[in-house]
């Protein structure tokens, strides 16, 4: 079954006319059509019976019809009222129709807006949950990107500990790292890479700068590529010079969390029992207040995607899915520590897709 | 004033209680914060009287308070219900309000039910437009910012060309010039870098690959950096080896609707005026089916911002407004051909921020 089938049938299953999907991720999953379309629309529609269509600006319609889009692709230019376009298109293949499927977590209220006075009469279901859930259990080829952008960001870290030297910027490391990973075939970077140092790896999202490392600190890499429009992501810590005992306590106690969570991981489990299974070792090693996250998300098309792995989320694991574990430590006056893996839940256990070594590397002595 | 006394004002002219801002665009002009949540929850709140406040996921606290944020910061952690602690932190500084204002171009339409639901009397007032003309006109600190922002695109486009030569691949090129820049000073690019070659170059929103550039292409550079969170945008379109007279008859017309268009720009001068100029040109030469986008869109904090310059956009120019100039004429089976500059409406005329050359380039003869 094709993904716009799995949409006709949630159609055909809810008695909904139709479905109106703008967030690019999920266009992406539906059509294989990936673009950036800013403040224009960028939409694909999907019918029961009737063949979709996507609607697009006029300038990217060859990109559509280039990537083996089979439909029809209708595109407007910056001076045409674009929903205008996406009325006649509709109605055009079903002159009436009650029940628009939408994602309410991606259309702004001023597109809604539009759409409720275009169509007065018109309710909207909420599509979101179908397409999480459909993008949730990954395929053997969707495994095969990720796997291969798992086995970018190990080499991203390792060309990231061999750049490690006194008195480089931060900066410089992100350059050397993002340069090396691209030329391996990386498409790009799955997010802005964190690579800081000293005190700034307290900060979860701390942001590189001129900061220039020096023995004794901790060095904090959180990155991740883009390969054939799947996202990987990898947390390591490593220390420059022999780090202090506080630091190796901290560091091993987040490395045995981590462990802990991943132990956990089969079909069946909740994915609160994973998110606890690291907390609570973090918790008894006395460190419980500087632990202020969820244990990780779901990995795929968007970097964050379903499901949301927090203490309180008691959704079973499936086969097939693949999410993050990263719990960390972050003390403001000590060091932050991050470990994070990206996993794939197998028949009766789990896959690590990213290898790159846990046991603390000490760089510099 | 302050960009949060903006508000302010805003508030107290049209009788609004708050505003909530969760763009994080628009919460980097009022705060200094940048930050990407993802799926969670950031805002700034602000009120006509009482102190803004910040809500932020609790490990973004620290970073709020470092960049100098003088109010409070609330963080929730990811097992809270974020917006319970939203209501809370509103209804502690003003008990009753009925007309809170937002920003409906941004905010989605799960958000906007949860706040329905939750203030079931409350009215929703659209704050974009606002924001969006208060960040239309720079001042000179943002000037500066967008200057040097230019002045390493400029920067990117001469190592772009020096860097073409037969056999390299468009991902390579790309690579380099991606290095460049940051080693200059670039946070970042402010889009995915767009250099594709030979008839790739007809797609406006072409994607770099393995595609490697012969003689006989034309290259085309479109890409821009950030410099202290502004954005720059500039495109150059280069021949590799003499190129045939058709070519070069759509660079020249190309070259000559720029700069028509840039000649129109003063105070006053309507948006669509702007456009015309350069289209007319270009249908003149025959190729107005060619050229299928606007002439330009606003730049600053984000790469695409207020106003949009289309063919039907009467609004007029002011002084301190920046935006791009960018005609193309696109033909399938010749090339593309695109020539963009950044540019600043000074009090009787124009600065052209980009100042890379734009008579054609002939590379490797």
């Amino acid at each position: 079954m094709t993904n716009i089938q799995k949409v006709q049938d949630f159609l055909e299953k809810h008695d909904v006319d139709a479905a109106l999907i703008t967030n690019p991720d999920n266009i992406f999953y539906l059509t294989n059509f990936r673009s950036d379309p800013h403040e224009r629309l960028l939409g694909v529609v999907i019918f029961k019976e009737a063949d979709p269509f996507v609607i697009c600006p006029a300038m990217e319609v060859p990109d559509v019809k280039a990537i083996g889009w089979k439909y029809e692709a209708i595109g407007y230019k910056d001076t045409d009222n674009a929903f205008e376009f996406l009325d006649r298109a509709i109605t055009e293949r079903i002159p009436t129709f009650s029940l628009l499927a939408i994602e309410k977590e991606h259309v702004t209220v001023d597109r809604y807006e539009i759409l409720q006075e275009r169509f007065p009469a018109l309710q909207f279901a909420k599509l979101d949950d179908e397409l999480a859930n459909s993008r949730l259990i990954k395929n053997d080829v969707e495994l095969t990107y990720l796997r291969k952008a798992a086995e970018l960001a190990d080499y991203a870290i390792e060309v990231g500990c061999n750049e490690i030297a006194e008195g480089k910027t931060e900066l410089e490391i992100v350059q050397a790292v993002e340069q090396a990973v691209k030329q391996k075939g990386a498409e790009k970077m799955s997010f802005d890479t964190i690579i800081v140092s000293g005190t700034k790896t307290a900060s979860p999202h701390g942001i590189p700068g001129e900061k220039r490392i020096e023995k004794g600190d901790f060095i904090l890499f959180d990155l991740g590529v883009v390969y054939k429009g799947y996202c990987s992501d990898i947390t390591r810590t490593i220390a420059f010079g022999e780090p202090t005992e506080e630091k190796r306590k901290i560091y091993e106690t987040v490395k045995k969390a981590q462990q802990a969570a991943i132990d956990v991981v089969r079909p069946g489990t909740l994915a609160q029992e994973v998110d606890l299974a690291a907390r609570s070792i973090i918790e008894e090693a006395g460190y419980g207040e500087l632990f202020p996250h969820r244990i990780g998300h779901g990995l795929g098309i968007s970097v964050h995607e379903f499901p949301s792995l927090t203490g309180t989320n008691n959704m079973p694991l499936q086969e097939g899915m693949v999410f993050t574990i990263e719990p960390g430590i972050y003390d403001p006056t000590v060091t932050g520590v991050r470990i994070e893996d990206d996993l794939y839940v197998t028949k009766d256990g789990v896959e690590v897709l990213t290898k790159f070594p846990k046991d603390l590397k000490v760089i510099g002595e």
